[in-house]
């Protein structure tokens, strides 16, 4: 029943039957598309070549190319070729290697952790002291919004470290922020069936995915140096990065933020507030969430994923009145109950100032691992013009520009890779590929402590080799 | 804007919006119904009659029940009232009441756990095992599939205890066997679009519900005294619980469990397991899970909450291996990833053995609660023949039938309420409430070992005086 077919333009062999040419093709696609064979920027052949190399009517092979559109794996423009606009989910995956198969050796890219950093001895005297204090009847499904224990010790924490205007009744329990966005997302669906919501362009494409795979249409946002500017758009909702916008880095200005808060009332619109690393500007205090501008009109999403760890599985919003009903009644629909054992012994870190602790912890050793990037781009910079690290001193991940003449993001990664050197390029936050000036996304969390001096030295050969 | 309308029928203020009379009606109904202010099989007032008080046209009632028809929230039959078809999501809340408000004194609702049972020293000494010895990189993101060190010891205890046939690379890792089912529904929804399922009529409502808000259009599937039987039916899978069917509590007859297959593989059909309580058979050694007939039809769904805890917020597939593929990367979209401390935990007191003593010691406590229920209803089956256990002696519920010319479930419900007793009716778990024989799902984990005796009296009293 099955042929097989390649073309010139596309090296892959795909699977299309007969008997349902349109769909066949589509799954065919898809599946190259998920399981990374069909890389993020690849271009696709032009429908009317590949429908002569398949002897198919043009007809059928754009519907399956319409419809990859629409569920976000192809990315179309006018007037140029139709190009992969998703990548498998890499940041949420264990075994990684490089293209030629060996394991990573060095690892900068952005959204990773950093490693031997989880507490284990302080994280279970806490979680054992909770557990031992709770009562019998907490061992049981648990309210959906979350712990009350879990819940008042953040209203308290995001009130004194955030400035959020929170009761443990405003406060719903996610398994972190990326599904608390498809929580959102459901919730959208039904306050506003049919509209959009639009992402930073330039911003965070594992969130887009998220989003875009819950069903909501996505438009981009765009962001320039006072953040994101969401002027003359018609969307029920925007999804921001006040604090420290990824992956450019900018604080959202004072009068942005007004002008933010005024546009959403003025279009009836809701502002999600991603503070995924809110507390960890490590250069001066943090500015407070735009949740406090505006507690009516922002949800504000946190996670205990970039202060204590990805392992323990948490995130939090912060939920406006008016819709705290909805937002909970959509999480126990959605059944993503939050394990129990762990939310207490969250809540008791939290309450104990332990989450405090490891906060300004991870503050100093940042710092520290900033500056040590920023020397190394400072004498970079001298052989180099052009070549610079931009947005504020915060969080784990610092935009590197390069010089506009010199070889492509995508060359440097590859070239990285060769000696073991995972990058990231900015490319990949982009909503529309090559839109962007040119530059790789520095995550300098993740290398232990004792990796990190030879990580650097392997990006100083790197971008030698490159632009010399 | 609102205006306020009360029939006699219904008596229940929803706000009404003259520019949006559909929407608002539908909103107000379907508020309603998710608060529980309209319960479970409430007959609402006839379209003709409800657009009489209102002075609308009859069309637009009409469409709005329709709406919430579809929706699963009203349920309507050929000929007679239509009736509110869907229950807020009891199993899943804390905070409970009496009609009156006041707390339950007694408590014999199927689906509540142990109270005091959560063994928190071993937990914490298996946990703290776990994490010391896990090595730094454990503590990412992980794996969306869960965690290698507990998919290789489910694999084993899978084959050992349920005769399963797994490999860690079959086994995804959920947040229980409902999110589990949302899960596959998105599966489902992929590679058999536009198909149904079928779930068993009795069967457990909160899952019903769980796939039908997942979008998927669900059909009943009928049971008798051997279990489901999917003859006849065109539907892309059917749920099952072969092992102790919830909630009539047959076992499933291995000619059924052929003829089922045999259904499965004419059909081209997927068989769900549900497991939910397969290692708890208390008379008996457990009957091997269906999977074990036919590990490329069936998807194998388990849980730790019966046996552990809920607390424990982990869940388990095992997949067909032509399947695997797909279940992991829907898993990957939807961000379920399960707390990786809480994974580590388990896999531990799963491969130590742990797991198995406390299923042993919790079928010895089932099995003496479930004679003590046993000797209870002997003696008021002296005085009301007709009133009879039934079911095999498995985990913590069992239905108990009721002489079919005494009171409605309902009123024994109610009777029992108003003495601090909770019960819940057979009926809950119909497709088409009134259609089976009236009886009690009397779940006998929860109670704490204390009020084990007088929760039985309670039951005793109310039944006596509701049939005398």
């Amino acid at each position: 029943m099955a042929e097989f077919w390649t073309t010139s333009g596309l090296d892959l062999l795909v699977a299309t039957q007969r008997s349902r040419r349109r769909a066949s093709l589509e799954d065919g696609l898809r599946q190259a598309i998920e399981s990374g064979r069909l890389a993020y920027g690849t271009r696709l052949p032009s429908s009317r070549s590949l429908a002569d190399d398949l002897g198919w009517s043009r007809g059928t092979v754009t519907a399956a190319y319409d419809q990859l559109i629409s569920d976000g794996y192809l990315h179309a423009r006018q007037g140029s070729a139709t190009v992969v606009g998703f990548r498998p989910d890499r940041s949420n995956t264990v075994a990684e290697a490089t293209p030629s198969g060996t394991p990573w050796r060095y690892d900068l890219r952005p959204g990773t952790t950093p490693i031997g950093s989880f507490p284990v001895e302080e994280w279970l005297r806490h979680q054992g002291s909770a557990l031992r204090d709770a009562p019998p009847t907490a061992f049981g499904y648990g309210d959906p919004a979350g712990t009350i224990e879990l819940r008042t010790a953040l209203a308290a924490y995001l009130g004194r470290v955030r400035g959020i205007r929170a009761s443990p009744e405003t406060i719903v329990i996610t398994a972190g922020i990326t599904q608390a966005l498809s929580l959102l997302a459901a919730v959208l669906r039904q306050t506003h069936p049919g509209r959009t919501i639009a992402t930073e362009d330039p911003g965070f494409w594992f969130h887009r995915d998220a989003l875009a795979r819950s069903g909501l249409p996505i438009v981009p946002l765009p962001v320039d140096q006072e953040g994101a500017d969401p002027q003359g758009l018609d969307v029920a909702a925007v999804l921001v990065t006040p604090a420290h916008q990824y992956p450019t880095g900018v604080t959202m200005s004072p009068a942005r933020r007004r002008s933010l808060v005024a546009w959403a009332r003025g279009n009836d619109a809701l502002i999600i507030e991603d503070d995924y690393d809110g507390e960890l500007r490590h250069d001066r205090r943090p500015v407070p969430a735009l949740q406090a501008d505006a507690p009516d009109r922002v949800i504000f999403a946190g996670t205990a994923s970039k202060a204590l760890s990805p392992a323990v599985r948490v995130g939090w919003l912060v939920v406006p009145e008016a819709l705290v009903d909805t937002v909970g009644q959509t999480q126990r629909h959605l059944l993503h109950n939050v394990d129990i054992t762990t939310q207490l012994g969250l809540a008791h870190v939290i309450s104990h100032h332990a989450y405090d602790q490891r906060v300004r912890a991870i503050r100093v050793a940042y710092r520290r691992r900033y500056q040590q990037l920023s020397a190394l781009v400072s004498t970079l910079t001298e052989s180099f013009p052009g070549m610079r690290l931009v947005g504020v001193r915060a969080g784990g991940q610092a935009p590197l520009l390069l010089p506009p003449a010199g070889p492509s993001e995508q060359d440097i990664v590859a070239s990285a890779a060769s000696e073991g050197l995972a990058l990231e390029e900015l490319a990949a936050s982009s909503h529309t590929p090559g839109s962007h000036p040119p530059g790789l996304l520095l995550g300098y969390a993740h290398p232990a402590d004792h990796r990190y001096h030879a990580t650097l030295q392997a990006l100083g050969r790197v971008l030698r080799r490159e632009f010399a």
